[in-house]
């Protein structure tokens, strides 16, 4: 253990070595979501590397050790949270129904994650130091979400017409999300999913 | 004509009074337009009323005299340019196709309209002063957009399903909309509108 962090001695460097790594591992982390968080609360201008620090309990010092510019604080933030969730998306059984698989597709774009990704992306509309990274963030990200898209409805992309119907029913999906950013939107929502999800049935499988 | 202006004198009132009121018809216009152009590009934290006064040739002064509050002029300019855009579109004769349609109404949100109307979304998300006029206005537009899109696609609500099958179209085009934020979407934007076209033309008329 490093004497400067002056924590307890454990018995061995090699021993020490590993908490060290996790208390590190788990600073990481609560300053990613902290910073999901507060990007989805007070937008861009309202998100300072401060404010996120303080919110996750950590020095600000400690927060630019692993994230030296707020730019890459927000961009790593983003990318981990939906990493996240792909990695809780691949773990569920395939749905049984259209239905099932658009609500879960829907579901992704109404969360905290979108509404963060959202700021970012507005921001990163008039902002030069941010617009490449996460044009090219918003790039992996939508890559990653059509391919999970393909598996949840179970289709096979080779047929003509297949791979522009899902891409459609992943733009609905961000235009619902769009939908509930002021208001709650969920009552109207949930009619446009159980009816796109039977014209998809039709289209996909019909 | 009030002499305060320091305007040339007309002779008589009365004959003054229309081209005055035309002056100061032209001047509200212009800021209205300057301001979309402004929140478009700069966003909503780059956008003060000095910056759009400077942007349409006026003074501050002249501005505030028409917007008393940056809420005030901003959430009017979208308004306007919206109500603008309506007119333009009842003038279009009915599209022939369910394709020309769907183009006409995905076509809405990628323009400067757009993506004025999400900085203030963005913004009014965070920002209490301007939460319920722009969940209002967002109301409005939202339903005269809907208006204009059953008339387009020339179709029947009154039939089961049809009214969401155009909630998830403009939901759609909200979402085309957004991943034209960043960069240039439109090659892949025309597959997906083909595509949908063909699907919500079996939908809707099938």
């Amino acid at each position: 253990m490093n004497p400067r962090t002056g924590g307890e001695r454990t018995a061995g460097s090699t021993r020490g070595a590993a908490p060290k790594q996790d208390r590190s591992r788990a600073t990481r982390q609560r300053l990613l979501q902290s910073a999901v968080t507060c990007l989805a609360e007070h937008g861009w201008s309202g998100s300072t590397v401060t404010v996120v620090a303080e919110h996750a309990g950590v020095s600000r010092g400690a927060a630019q050790h692993h994230f030296p510019t707020r730019e890459d604080l927000f961009t790593a933030a983003v990318e981990y949270v939906a990493e996240e969730r792909s990695r809780a998306l691949r773990e569920l059984p395939t749905p049984a129904s259209a239905r099932a698989a658009v609500e879960t597709l829907v579901g992704l774009y109404t969360g905290p994650l979108f509404r963060a990704a959202l700021h970012l992306w507005v921001a990163a509309s008039n902002e030069p130091q941010l617009g490449p990274r996460v044009t090219a963030l918003e790039a992996r990200i939508g890559r990653e979400t059509h391919r999970m898209a393909v598996e949840l409805l179970g289709v096979d992309e080779r047929r003509p017409g297949v791979r522009e119907t899902v891409q459609g029913l992943l733009d609905m999906a961000r235009g619902l999300g769009l939908a509930n950013l002021l208001t709650d939107d969920s009552a109207r929502r949930e009619r446009v999913v159980a009816q796109w999800a039977r014209l998809l049935e039709n289209a996909l499988h019909g």
